[in-house]
């Protein structure tokens, strides 16, 4: 399964900001409990999952990118990380487990205290990317990639797979409701609201 | 102690495929217990113990690399990795463990889902060896660096040592019996069977 | 915070040997828990902290770097490490925690297994510092990293820091007494104290 975006210089923009501003609170956890499913849908997949990084992919996308098997990235201007810090909120324990689980404790410390973005280049550095390439390479080169991978036995290649994101995903499984109402309040909380909505007109403003 | 090999080309095959080709179950346990032993004096020795590794590692032979102190590699052709996934087998929890401790979580995801064999500069470049030198110079080099290693109060090594070990020795020692009728019963499968006869199959028409 | 030396060669030289040597049970548990108390401030600080090595920074002088926020070395002689290993004493495991937490398990259990001092580039490489320029430079650095890190809303930076720390320092939290005791007992080992009064006579000579 090839993760890609049909948006281009965008790979993924992440949650939507729009669905987390004056919102209600059931509003909130119902888009919060899609988001868990389709992660544990996605990190838990049986499949061969790669992510073709064609664009920026911050917070959100960069969660969805570091969750498959493996990522090529377009060499550029665009930039991947969880950045969530630098919007005044704070990235759920599972996006970090899945970054300790791509860069280590060191680095996730870093990036996450800053919010990071970075560079293909960076990225490939930290190892939170596998490849980079020119953009009209990034598509070839995942189905080169995903070659390599079809050719070993899948029973086993699952397994594999399997048991080394068990810990990570029981986490979540454990306390989905949970996760959910602490988003829930978390979001609804003024102060964030009023991060939320500076970050929205700064972003309408770009636009304009 | 030094972990070398008398077999020119080969530092360890690894696990002798015919050993569980075909074979009873009681045969299977008795084999695996014999291994677990093997490795449980080997991580948790308290002397200091470094690989030569002078020709091919893959499987077992990269588990017992991967469980010295310290590993030197020839330069060349020669391979190490832990490649079970490529023979539609999968590497038991504990040579896991040891691959973690060794490279990290994301190395070893793709190490292992891949079954992946690495030349001497690949593996250095990913830590899974210390250092690479022409093959003529494995031996003096292990050597030279026992030496050093020798220079530190042994007391204070030892316990160094067995506190950053236990908790991976700790977690083989307490299924030490699950896991060899784990093996024993999955080794035994139709279709692992299957695989490994075709396996030794094609070793035996490269030999000829 | 910017932690700093006003000794020039020497960031800091870690605890004071003399402290441990011949001194009463009594005196050794006092002392061990001022440490404690120290760094269960310093790496559970909601400030950002910054080390600003201009100098030696052996055993305590490397735990205390470890634990910031962000680390800037002086490039030349000067070394960091945890180095107990060398004196015939063992790094207690929250020192080993800390480690683990910057350079990720292989390196750690080398870097203590030898009590290991690094080289400013030799520190770059492994990721024990995160940054290596001329001692002049190394405090304007300090301080050009320290206002990227002020632009970042402080709630949720601090939430991300202590959420990623929290587990190290309940370790030590937990068990605060246990450890002060094994401190006390191990110091005062007859062959424990002969090595230190044998490190602490290669001193002075040095001086002499």
């Amino acid at each position: 399964m090839v993760l890609a975006s049909a948006a281009p210089g965008i790979f993924s923009a992440g949650l939507d900001i729009l669905e987390m501003y004056q919102s209600t609170p059931e509003r909130c956890v119902a888009f919060w409990r899609a988001l868990q499913d389709a992660w544990l849908n996605l990190y838990g997949s049986r499949l061969i999952t790669m992510a073709a990084i064609e664009g920026h992919s911050p917070a959100g996308g960069c969660l969805l990118a570091m969750s498959c098997d493996y990522r090529v990235m377009a060499e550029g201007k665009f930039q991947i990380g969880l950045n969530e810090t630098k919007l005044g909120i704070v990235a759920p324990f599972w996006f970090t487990d899945v970054m300790l689980n791509t860069i280590g404790h060191r680095e996730t410390e870093k990036a996450l205290q800053l919010g990071a973005l970075y560079s293909a280049q960076q990225a490939l550095s930290i190892g939170l990317v596998d490849k980079v390439v020119p953009l009209a390479e990034v598509m070839p080169t995942v189905e080169g990639e995903l070659k390599n991978w079809l050719q070993i036995p899948a029973a086993a290649r699952v397994i594999t797979k399997t048991s080394m994101r068990k810990a990570v995903l029981d986490r979540l499984r454990s306390q989905k409701e949970k996760d959910a109402q602490f988003f829930a309040d978390f979001i609804n909380r003024d102060s964030v609201q009023k991060s939320l909505g500076m970050y929205i007109a700064s972003l309408q403003k770009k636009k304009n």
